[in-house]
């Protein structure tokens, strides 16, 4: 989930645009109310940014890109925020480098907090005068689903920072998980057929998701759950990350190169994982979590299935209802439930390689420069986690992370030719 | 291309197999006449490998899946060249790290004709009696077709090892290309439909060619001959290879990490460039060669245009006569001349993943076992070079290469959205 | 200067030994004074460490080698605290790995101090029943020698972390440097023969500087002060940074990898430099600071002269009274003045690797376990700079680092042969 | 052993010039007579190079530093073979990069063959008409040590080479070693005080062997005999590649990161090793050879020992007759014996680092560009090799190499402070 921001149309349902804006903005705040300043400092790998970072950034975006176009006489809060805290728009100016963000012990988390303070302060004042204005409904949304992806971000970026310290501390003290039913796995038939997917006119959507557009399915069956802790534990004691035919010549060499035993924060005795909540026992009914796109492409070859194209995925997510264990839950893991729990608990990687739709058009500008930008060697994931704001997700919304990334919340849902 | 081994049914046209036999044989010894044994034990890249490999890991493969199965009381010529010469077939045993094979001295060049003349003498024994029996055609078919692949590999391989030396030896003389006419670029429309693409059932193809199936076009424009050296260098002073806009983001990163600055084998005269006949002067109209598909990209986005889906590529090929510039007209570099030109003179990328056809089934046994092992991280090239032999290419063929690598004989034809 | 801890035979002069453990652990907090939380966890470079991880490991010293051992009935402050806080006493147990210290968000600034604050409760309370028993005088001895290198270690630390920071922050408003006269440098003579260097039997010394032993020297000359910024700018000037001739084999290849331009710290205008008070003018009577061994012996051929040995400085420095510009004189940054300044202003590089002195023999126990451990591919500095205690110095003092580090605070004085 | 060329007065004893030209040449293509093209066209690691090449460099050194400038009207063999062999003689010009002289197919070992005898034609005429001017005889001196240095090199080279084919080809059939008697180890007494080391002013030398000059010696002693293989296996069986405590740190990081666990070339079974000869039993008498200094220091630290310095070895192998297990004795690899065996059969580590003696003077020109460059971080080792020319050899040679490098022929000597 590389960051990009594009939308199209909006008029969004819901609450009127500023209680949205302090809602959102709150809630980024509330992820940070554990955390001291030196859990807001560091950076644990470059694929990971410190939470103060994240806390900046977002303010940075509504300052470049709608206080500073659109306030009238708006000054920057600092001359030097536009270069510490872009990501890589790069036709708005030089960026302080990637992996560099975990050496800014400056601005300290108290000067990053003011920052907010006054974006917000000037956000809501513009947004109190002029919050119909069809240009900043867009960006404004725009913002507020960009500062969304960052809180999933960030609880990413904790957990793994936190995974790494000999004391595993906990983020929050999280309640017990449910008593979960298991149901077993069936396979949905499906139908060969034309199908559409993408996203339509209505509501808000990243650019990626465009145009909406026919495609053709072949006839399939599609699990009824995703794959689960305990049914990955028996492709692990069948030496799955022993046996090198069971997967993808690029997958073999970065589990040798990383020497990958199991999935990212299960410990050694394969009973408890690290989570946000730290060492807990693991609940093998809950689906299996934090497996790159090569284990889940393993997993998928030897349980003789495949994984799921994102065109299968959506045609059938489209016609479910958008619930699920989301952020707010509470429970910030995976857990079992009724139903096809297509939404939620954890993203699901998909066989299919994010690239441009058919059509696919760039919006102009800063904000579109980058649309296509990461359409290249990676996967897509679907359906969000029990780290993605509920109000984020659409069946049509496509994440993408690269095949070997582990630190975001990705599990497996199997599919079968028929 | 990572040298896959698979087929289907074959009955295949063309002379008697014994003749097709020492026909392909042959053809290999030849291109290696005007080279000494220091030259074909060198490999200048991992991805590379000496000449001398690839003529033994040719005659292993006869020996590995023809003789050792259906020669009766056959005796495999050395012990150790098992190990030796496989190149991935982990379902055969262990084998010699690619990286390495530049290690060997031993086997000596004489060693490995030797080993060459004692398969061949088997293989022909084999065929004078045994011709017609349909599983040794079809795994002789597919020796020879993988052979073919060598044969263009060898060639890649030993151009790129010359370069590297800065007595720049020619390969051999080449004659002189011919007077060239240049005719302009037109975009051929093509409308919205669905198309059937992938091997039937008539002839040899790989197993990734299969199986043949549907797929959705949208209306596009197709150009009428693939870029040119003239073309590419305005690309070049246009500054190219220094604005971050024009590539993808991972291409960009590539771009800077390898300090390119003009296609591979380019002299910084941007007017000569090294050939497999050394250092010769570059043609304007003479399709540019030695490009990654991140370059290939970047020239499109900077066209205004986009690369073809490979469906739209193959399906406007299917037409087509299966001639041009390849490896028996003895130019050894791509020219211009009249036509589409889709086949020969260079492999020109889509914008296609390389991914399983839906449906796609890999064969059984080990030379099936490795069907989808490269369906990651790579691209599809269509059509053929220079330096491929003709009667290996179809419409259907898929090539597949890295997105960074260079020295495959990689250009591109332009597509735009209609 | 890797942190060994070793002693000799002690009766240490000064204040009594309770007041001068309450003024050297004041001392250590009082460097901190200007840091933020964030400021305090992070870390640069692997060989540096957050000044959190300093105050800690200081902390531990204490109660690994004295408390643990002496104070009856002690119990360890926490019982990760061994794990996290070990620096290298392999004998003493695992460590968490040196690269990975900035990523320890917790223990936090605040249990750090509570760390501190215990373990001066409990060494207080020992001292006072107990402060003449040679035994723990040694310990603590070691232990306070051990924390003014921590000390200097931490605002080498800090400068190099603040020093990547694009916001430039100063660590403290420095004072101006005092105005200084710039003296001619002059050569003294001094004749060939035997001498006697490393530390004999009176007061501290680390292990490193015993035994006391012959050395021959030959007849030379050594300048009779440091080189300057100003000399140090010429040698620049003329190519020194383009000119392989002037550099050693390693060297040059360094020079080339890191593309080193100047010294570490100067801005590329070679008029500012950051410094502890932030960028500051340079003052080109200073000494020239942080350079690599292999700059400052480029710097010597250039200048038709050498490095001296460490026998010929520490003979020279013998007779000279230890004062100088030192931690002490709150300028943080070396300056020009009268005399020799053989001590304090800058670390001095001498052309002497840093090898076992004849007859050396590391002490028994985990203290002295690592005694030669350093002992290979590193060269000796002498002389304290202007970040060390004034107390911590003595003529036979012998510090070290590797040739391609820049950190630490290190210069060059030139020498001839006579 | 970095070649380095360097010289002091000369009147060699021995042979007529002409003779020793003729003698020291041939035997150069004779260590090459059962290498094929291929074996003489690999380099295995940076730090070897191709037989080709020595045999090409040592050509161009008597082209560019005799023919060229003495022999009047003398045209180089090929343009282009001055920037191809040179090695590192910058102030003559560019050079080809060391890590690519594996990457040079061409010039084949024909061409350089042709080369040689050029080279040797020119030579022989020059010496023919001058052999008794000094300039020329101590320059003819000079390339002929060198070239010694290059034969030794090629065996090295070759050795390495051949160890990575799985096929383990010998270089020769070798005689079996003589049936040898291992005497106790006894401690020979040192008195301490002054001696000289370094060459005096008869014979030739190489510079760094200069100037003699006195040193002090404290008491000591040193074993009567190298360490063997029956020894050393016993620190093996000691845990010795798995004790951080008998190992520097530097050391420690080196035997991690490679993951030694036993002498380069012992196979697993430790009764095993490869040789010139191909894998042959190990010979428990033997001097134990191919360590890293980091093993020979670890070794005599658990002995309860260390290494000698230089001057200690010197001062006692100068009373020494030079006989020993050279490269004339046709065994090629180390072996038992009467007497001390401070000359061949293996280098002898020393604790010594490579630096300059104490008043060492660089020579003018481009033979003398490069003295000094390599006198940091390396360590010296002492009296020759079975696989070094015994003419080659003084008491006085000071050989060096890196502490982690492993390919020469390096065992060690143990000795005590008494």
């Amino acid at each position: 989930m590389n960051i990009r921001a594009l939308q199209t149309a909006v008029p969004s349902a819901g609450p009127p645009l500023p209680e949205r804006y302090g809602a959102v903005r709150t809630l980024t705040l509330d992820l940070c109310r554990t955390l001291t300043p030196e859990d807001m400092a560091l950076q644990s790998i470059p694929d990971a940014s410190p939470a103060k970072w994240h806390l900046a950034h977002t303010s940075w975006f509504f300052e470049q890109f709608v206080l500073g176009p659109h306030a009238e006489g708006y000054k920057p809060f600092h001359p030097d925020y536009a270069y510490l805290f872009n990501s890589y728009y790069q036709s708005v100016g030089e960026m302080h480098p990637r992996p560099a963000r975990g050496l800014l012990s400056r601005p300290s988390v108290a000067d990053v907090r003011a920052y907010r303070e006054h974006v917000d302060g000037h956000m809501q004042a513009l947004l109190a005068a002029r919050a119909s204005e069809p240009t900043l409904v867009n960006l404004v949304t725009l913002g507020l689903n960009h500062e969304q992806q960052h809180q999933e971000l960030l609880l990413m970026d904790i957990k793994h920072l936190f995974s790494l310290n000999p004391l595993k501390p906990a983020w929050r003290e999280l309640p017990p998980l449910p008593a979960s039913h298991a149901p077993a796995v069936k396979y949905l038939p499906r139908p060969a057929g034309q199908v559409n997917i993408g996203h339509g006119t209505t509501g808000f959507a990243f650019d990626n998701e465009t145009p909406r557009h026919g495609t053709l399915l072949t006839a399939h069956a599609i699990a009824s759950r995703p794959v689960n802790y305990g049914e990955y534990r028996d492709f692990i004691r069948d030496g799955g990350y022993r046996r090198p035919e069971l997967w993808l010549s690029d997958g073999w060499v970065a589990c040798q190169r990383e020497n990958w035993q199991r999935p990212l924060y299960w410990d050694e005795d394969m009973a408890t994982e690290f989570t946000l909540g730290g060492m807990q026992t693991i609940v093998d009914t809950s689906p299996v979590c934090h497996l790159s796109w090569y284990e889940a492409d393993a997993y998928a070859r030897w349980a003789g299935a495949r994984l799921p194209t994102e065109a299968e995925w959506e045609s059938l997510a489209a016609a479910e209802a958008i619930t699920g264990n989301f952020l707010e839950s509470g429970l910030f893991r995976p857990t079992a439930g009724e139903g096809l729990r297509l939404f939620g608990d954890v993203w699901e990687w998909t066989s299919s390689p994010y690239t441009p739709y058919p059509g696919f058009k760039p919006l102009g500008g800063s904000l579109g420069e980058y649309n296509g930008k990461f359409m290249a060697n990676q996967f897509v994931l679907r359906g969000g986690a029990c780290v993605t704001p509920a109000s984020h997700i659409r069946a049509s919304y496509r994440n993408f992370f690269y095949p070997q990334q582990r630190w975001q919340f990705g599990g497996l849902r199997l599919a079968r030719d028929n």
